[in-house]
Order: C-alpha cells, then structure tokens, then sequence
C-alpha cells in the first residue's frame, strides 16, 4: 500500500505559479497583492450527510471544491488559493486519483492553485479553505441591504434538491429531466463571473447552499430587513415533475450554489444587462422590505393576487 | 437541540479585531500587512487516528489549535487567523463548549483571531487552517539546510508518545512522570516564541510531528543532504521509564511539536543564547552530512565512540 506521502506526492502536487511555495513543507507561503483584502472561507463535506457513499471520486473531487469556491463568488472574490485536508477509509490509489482529476479540473477552471493539505486515516471526510483576492472594501457582505431593493436569483435554484429526491427514490423524474438536476446536484458551477461583476452592483449577496429562503434569510438577518418573494416573477417550475415538490425544492432545497443578491432598484437595469453578458438567468423574484411591523428576517411569497403563500421548509440544519 | 447557527453564534462567536470581518458571512476578510507573506496550513484530527474516544475536550480543543500554530511556528510565522471546520456526531452543547474555552485559549495565547469556520454533523473530525505572517522571504523552509550545518532540536522529544504508551498501558509510568508526559501530548506549546527568533539564524526548520528521526528526514531530502546525530549530545531520557521505549519514543515518537533546526556553525553561539533568553532547552544532536556516499535523507545515529546504532522506527505513516 502507497504511504501517505506518496500519494500525496503523487496525486496532489502541481505546479502552484500564484504561490511563493506550494506543497511540501510546513506551510504554502503566498504573497497577496497590495492594496487587496482576502475573502478566506472554509467547508467539510462528510459522506453521509453532504453526499452518498458511492459517490463518484470525480464528480465529489469538483463538487468539493466548488462549494468552497461559491462562498468566494458571493462574496466578489477572484478564487486564489487552496488547501485541501481528507480522511479517507484506505489509500484507494483509484479513487484519490479519480477525485484528485475532479478537484484539480474545477481548481484549473476556476484560477485557483491548490497549495497545501492533510491526508489521514479515517471516516470519509473532505475539508477545503479557499483563498480569494478582492479589493479592499469591494466585498459583497450580507449586512448591506437596504429596504426596498430588489432581491434576485440566478439560474435554477432548486433542480439539485429535485435531483437528489430522484437519487433517493423519492421521486421519479423523465429521463430528459434527470441528466440535468443530477448534474446541478454533483457538478454545481460556483458563480464566479457574476459575483465579480457584482462588485459594487449588488448591496448584499449570499450562496444558497442551505436553501433559497433561508439563505435570503441570512441576508434580511445581517441588514435587520424583511422581504416579499412573487411566486410569478421565479423561474418556471421544471415540466413533469411533480409540482408541490418542485416549488418545494425550489425555496428550500440546498445545493445549488446559485447567487441570490439584493440591489438598489435603480440598478434594476444593468443586472438585466449582466444577466445577458453572462448568458446567465437573473431572476427578480421579490424586494426587501423595512422590518417595521414584521419581524426581522420574516420572508412572504406572495401569489399574482397578492396573497401570502405557506412556506414550509425553511432550510437545512445538519443538527436538526 | 439547538440549531447548528445557534452552537456556532454561542461559542464560536468572539471579537476579531485583527480581521475586516469575522464569522457570520459567506467568508472572512483580512487585511496583510504591506510587504508581507501569509504562511498557510491545513490539518486534520480524527477521533481514532490523533486522538482518543473521550479526550477532555478542553485539552482537545487546545490541542487541535496548538498543532496547527506549531506548523506557522516552524516556517517563522506569527499566527494571525484561523478557522475551524468540524464534524460531531450530535451537537453536545457541554463537549462544544469545553471544546470552545481549550480551542481559544490556545488562540488567545498565541495572538490568532478564529475568523470562520464550519459545523456538521459526523464522524469526530476537526479541521484547522491557520494562517500566520512573516516578512517577505524570511521564511524557515525545510530545503534551506547546507553540509556541516549543526542539528538541533527544542525541549524534550518523546514525553508525548512516553504519555501515549502510559494511557494505553504499553507501559507504566512513575507519577510523577505521567503528568508531564500526559501534559506533553495534551497541550503541547508551540514553539512559536522560537521560530520567530530563528528567523535569519536556522537555515531550515520542521515541527517535530512525526517523529524526530522522522521530520529531520524530511528535511534531508528537500536539501538533498544526510546527517549524523549524536547519541551523547540527546537530552537525557527521564529516569524511572523503560529506556528502551524510552529511546524509541525519542527518535520516533510523534505529537510533542517541538522544532527541529539545523543553523550555520558559526551561529551556534547565538543558539546558545536564544536557548537562555527563551528559557527553552536548545540541544545540538548532530550535524547534516554531504549526501555524496550516503543516500539523501539517511540519517545515522552514533555512539559515544562513532559506532552506528540501530534506528529502527523513522516515524508515523497514517496509512502505514
């Protein structure tokens, strides 16, 4: 059996242009640039909770990273620097391999160089921190939001929570349907392009990884806010699949790292136009409101005659 | 049970006034300081593999922390920032709070500010990156070391694996020994007070994580260099243990973070007074060798008169 050392020699060390030094000594030493803040986040993904043993070692290599790299685009940084730690059961050459292909192939699309790490014995767990570079005082926070802006989602928030429900048996959805929720599900894109030109655009941003809702949450919390949503400004729900479930997955389904951002209503036109630079849905699906006589944080849907909606599922809480 | 925000705003939550913004939003923001390099580690702890079902938490968290400060310590770092992920198996509201009050003391000794994190649920698996600063350049990397250069090492290697061997009844320690060496692998310092003045005095550095034999090896072979110790110049092993293991846990016992250095001849002087001024044991073991008939990375331990001994254990492989 090849000892830690060599498979992570063999496995994990590229070529690392950005840093001063990359793997193999103590710690990677990279010098940033003047005058640029660093947006800095970490992500564990463990098998069983973040996704199902058997996974595919590619496509769990792309996600793994992925995830950490949108936590970068919500906040408006160019990815720099990763480091990646993993416990895995056995020093399976094929599967770490397989994963490393993924993990470098989003690394390289993406721009980062990946560092440092820490390979151990153990129950299958991944933990990457990601590196980003942006102007000083140009990030996009949770905490900027002002009443009445206008709260916009990209993409398809919502087809990987569908795609998992079909994984799981919960559902079952037409093949032409499949392909694509199970891609967003194990090949999410980090949002990067948008969030870059979401500098100085946007009042607030954050990734939705726990759900639409709760992550919208999240902002409305930080900047002491409330929000409306207009069920008939989201995207079109997904023909043939079951319609409860599907606006279900839609609000509150996690993992599909699209961006949901807050901005001034007289931006409302240039993010019609970033939306076709990018060739990229930004939907308007609702506005911020002033907490006044609402409690902080409390998120309405609304129908086309503005009536309240019931929304349920709030979100996904690994200890709840 | 409180929610996974809730543990993580209870006890994670603390000022950070070295960061532009802490925990809370999709990342963390830092400033460097102009002209600096950031120094940056991963590493992982699982239960099972680093340490034991049961630990106090207290010592854990300290623990987790410390070994991760001991990587900046090695490469002449000042800690700055770090960030925790971290896996439990259900959201124990007292382990997390001993486990918070170990992880930020630790933090508070040293001057590091806990700028984000992530929390879920697992197998026991915590996960530090730890990013400290240095002046451009002045890093203690492991390929620096030149032939003839003098190899030291900190402290007293081998208490910590001696307190293993004790708490797993490989052996039986006298008392007053098994506090020391049970404290030695607990809350091991880092040597962080030491790396900062052997910048511009050692010519390489490592953390002694692996074992001393080990982590000297590594070493060697990035500065393509082998090397002589003395066994005469060793500090002493602590009386009333089994000397044979206490010999092993010396040269190979992993876990007591100490650095090992090697520094120019002509600096040994200033080795000797660092040692005074820090209060901190400095002994010279051997001196690196010109690999030309030895193979790169051997290392050979002598006798008082010149005789090889055997080096039989060269250190910790987790897939071993």
């Amino acid at each position: 059996m090849p000892s830690e050392f060599e498979l992570i020699a063999r496995h994990f060390t590229r070529a690392t242009p950005s840093a001063v030094l990359g793997p193999g000594d103590d710690c990677a030493l990279v010098r940033p640039a003047p005058g640029m803040e660093l947006a800095i986040t970490t992500d564990m993904l463990v098998e069983g909770t973040h996704f199902l043993p058997g996974t595919d070692p590619g496509q769990l290599g792309w996600k793994t990273l992925a995830v950490n790299l949108s936590d970068l685009a919500a906040m408006g940084a160019a990815p720099r620097w990763v480091l990646l730690a993993g416990a895995l059961p056995a020093a399976d050459d094929a599967w770490i391999a397989a994963f490393a292909g993924g993990f470098f192939s989003c690394a390289q699309r993406y721009g980062a160089d990946v560092i440092g790490g820490d390979t151990t014995r153990g129950p299958r767990n991944l933990c990457v921190t990601a590196i980003g570079e942006l102007p000083a005082g140009a990030a996009l926070r949770r905490d900027g939001a002002q009443a009445d802006d206008d709260v916009w989602v990209s993409g398809q928030p919502g087809l990987a929570a569908l795609g998992l429900a079909h994984l799981q048996g919960r559902t079952t959805l037409p093949a032409a349907l499949v392909q694509r929720c199970v891609a967003a599900l194990q090949r999410p894109l980090p949002r990067i392009e948008l969030g870059l030109k979401l500098r100085g655009l946007a009042s607030a941003a954050i990734d939705v990884s726990d759900g639409l809702v709760a992550d919208l949450g999240h902002i409305l919390e930080r900047s002491g806010l409330a929000a409306d949503l207009y069920e008939g400004q989201f995207p079109l729900l997904p023909p043939a699949a079951e319609p409860k479930l599907a606006r279900e997955c839609q609000l509150a389904g996690g993992d599909d790292y699209e961006l949901c951002f807050t901005t001034p209503p007289a931006a409302r036109q240039r993010v019609v136009m970033l939306a076709a630079e990018l060739d990229l849905p930004l939907w308007r699906i609702g506005r911020t409101v002033a907490s006044g006589e609402r409690p902080v944080a409390d998120v309405r849907l609304l129908d086309a005659d503005g009536q309240p909606l019931p929304v349920t599922h709030k979100g996904f809480d690994h200890f709840a």
